[in-house]
């Protein structure tokens, strides 16, 4: 039986950690405890903001999934508001079991509750298992994702 | 000389006009007058967010451009603050000047204010046009960028 709810400061460790186990996190992520500040600062900025959802997916007490929703409200499209999906990990040892779909098909449920019109999310070009994932969920990977480190 | 602001409501006409402008936005926006109130409320959204920086670039008065910039507190790279654009448009008749290019370059100004550590943006992957030009800005086209209509 898993559940999914709002992450709460206590679920902080459990979350960097899956960041952390992943073959691109693990280069950008330290799990170390006590966690690094700005970790915590981003936790706290994250949950005082209406419009964002950092989740956790829980089975028997523990944390097994996270993933992080931004509603965004925008002009295009008639005013649509958007959901944006990021940092979705499953606990490697639960990996493959159906969870991220799960997870994600939640993710999109919540975005309808919230009269988005649209989800939208990136992932990494070389995560060809995911790419294959999110269009059996029904996304088209219609757009290319820039980014730029500052 | 071009100078860059936060949007203002008195402005609305003339972005949802540069969104309408466009050979994508044409089949999904509706620039007449009285706008559709699903543009007044999201404008409303966007203002009242003090992590969205809806903006238009002016010169002489007029509005020749407009980009949005939402700022997304994550937990992924430490922490890190990222500054996402989106709706980035020039009008049709100042296209090809390098507008769209110092507005983008304004826009990482904002967000390095903002102390972010990325600024992301998706585009279409027809829009073989913007990719060169977010290459020539410095940023690496890493990611699919996938959507889901609901």
């Amino acid at each position: 039986m898993i559940t999914f709810r709002r992450a709460q400061a206590s679920d902080l460790p459990d979350i960097v950690a899956m960041l952390a186990d992943d073959p691109l996190g693990a280069g950008r992520e330290d799990a170390s405890l006590p966690l690094a500040q700005g970790y915590v600062d981003a936790f706290n900025a994250i949950d005082a903001d209406p419009n964002q959802l950092l989740a956790v997916a829980v089975e028997g007490g523990e944390v097994i999934g996270t993933l992080q929703v931004t509603f965004v409200a925008g002009l295009s499209r008639k005013g649509a508001w958007r959901g944006q999906i990021e940092a979705v990990r499953v606990a490697g040892h639960r990996r493959s079991g159906g969870i991220g779909r799960k997870m994600i098909e939640w993710a999109i449920d919540e975005c309808r509750a919230r009269g988005c019109g649209l989800v939208q999310l990136t992932t990494d070009r070389s995560r060809t298992d995911a790419h294959r994932f999110y269009e059996s969920l029904g996304f088209t990977g219609s757009h290319l994702g820039y980014k730029k480190t500052l």
